[in-house]
């Protein structure tokens, strides 16, 4: 049995799995802020898991972790995690001690990218596609997550492809995160409601222009994306995961319809086939938790 | 010993080398166009590698070809090598016939980042940014190809990076093509000389102000592939090959140039060190030769 966490700015999903990665048992707790406060999160899951399937912490095989940061692929060490107001933590050396277990440490899309490729049965190339509060991927290729030398492979939401676009968080301008991301859309259309981008599909839906423009631009931004994906590892499936996809089909026909304006203006583009490499994951699945515990399995040490 | 062929729109490469990659024998000529003559000369190379190295052509274990062309995987079929007059051909399948070795085909610029990373003692991830007539990139990891299953890994030069830009022969509008590649830039300055960039750079140089800006949207298209390079497999080195990299440093100092640029810009940008991760290939080092006698080697099997 193998433990995986996905360590979220607000709340933890913590997963027990076979080694086939099937589903034993899931929970989910209020994630901590600060570096000891997500330490004592991961601990207090952990504990819990092993209250729920009635093991101790050490007849766990593994423990993988999915964290919103920068991880320098084999270190186990957290930086920039900066939705969880950590700047730097040792993440994967303090939780070995503390639970006597081995423990491996992902970013948190890259960890999905495997669940994805679990839940999905991928084959070939498959990219997952964050949509979240930013926008960034994973690529997994024969089961293996792609992982670079420093962390940044994937790292698609900070590409710019408009040199006069909005000026991004990052610096630079026209990232692709300003057109797509959550964070960016919701701030871009300014309603102080409980879910921004739900009401912003609504308002266009109703006819609203300014809701129009802002849905259109956030089509092409993930369909720019999906362009880079294609045209950098000829990803076979494109997978449509983070918060925003729980608009489901909803989103899916908005970034359909950008790929098909796309496609309509070039053969070249036509030929990539798109629309059909595109879909949805199934929403409410611990995909990130899978494929942290899949981490664990020590299946990412790719690239 | 293994035979590799770059045929090129003017010229072929050919190429001898052990099954280690090292260099036995190398001559050129001239390349026919259309499909028939295309064969004929890849025969005619192989025939004359035979008596340089005074040893039948069934001795040689494999013959890899790169061409300038979309190769599916595994096919050895041909299509689209317009440069070439050939729309589609079966040129694996004809030349093991012909010259009864096993034959493998490969895209001319994946070819050519196999023979990158060979000659440059690669590791890690590299990429090949080939700057030529066109724009495209090759990615290799732990010495083997990404091919992925379309065939379009790599084809950077056909990904947009401003929408107001111009228009590309693929439809699309501001592709890295329409700024960095050789035959746009060359169109844009519209020079009638041999070496158009090479005037354009010595232009520049003088002090011409459409001269010196084309130079720098130059810079600025390549640094953009750099980026995509980056922030999709986080090549560790991003080799530039290709007819522009005969300018050496001066081009290279150009793209220093657009690179420091957006890293000022950017505490993002500059923490992905994009200067140290770019270098020359070698000149006049037959880079997609030699890479085309070690896709014969089978190495490319991956992704």
């Amino acid at each position: 049995m193998r433990v995986g966490l996905d360590i979220g700015g607000t709340k933890t999903d913590a997963v027990v799995v076979t080694d086939d990665g099937a589903l034993l048992h899931r929970l989910r707790l209020v994630t901590g802020r600060g570096p000891d406060a997500v330490v004592e999160t991961a601990v207090e899951a952990v504990s819990r898991l092993s209250d729920a399937v009635a093991r101790p912490i050490d007849a766990f095989t593994s423990v993988g972790v999915g964290i919103p940061g920068l991880i320098v692929p084999g270190t186990g060490r957290v930086t920039h995690a900066v939705n969880l107001d950590v700047e730097e933590l040792e993440l994967g050396a303090i939780l070995a001690q503390r639970l006597g277990v081995p423990v491996a440490v992902e970013n948190d899309v890259k960890a999905a990218a495997l669940g994805a490729w679990q839940l999905l049965d991928g084959s070939g190339t498959m990219a997952y596609l964050n949509l979240g509060t930013g926008v960034a991927a994973g690529i997994v290729t024969d089961g293996r997550l792609w992982q670079g030398s420093s962390g940044v492979a994937g790292e698609v939401g900070h590409l710019s492809v408009d040199p006069l676009g909005d000026r991004c968080g990052c610096g630079q301008r026209g990232c692709v995160e300003t057109m797509a991301a959550g964070g960016a859309v919701s701030a871009a259309w300014g309603a102080d409601v409980a879910l921004p981008v739900l009401d912003l599909f609504d308002h266009a839906d109703a006819g609203d222009p300014r809701a129009i423009a802002l849905r259109a631009r956030l089509g092409h931004g993930a369909a720019a994306a999906v362009r880079i994906l294609t045209l950098t590892v000829d990803a076979d499936d494109i997978v449509l995961g983070g918060g925003l996809t729980a608009l489901g089909e909803r989103l899916l026909a908005v970034i359909r319809e950008a790929l098909a304006e796309s496609a309509a203006g070039s053969r070249f583009v036509a030929s990539l086939q798109l629309e059909q490499r595109v879909r949805l994951v199934p929403t409410g699945s611990p995909v990130a938790a899978i494929g942290a515990a899949l981490v664990g399995r020590g299946e990412s040490s790719h690239g």
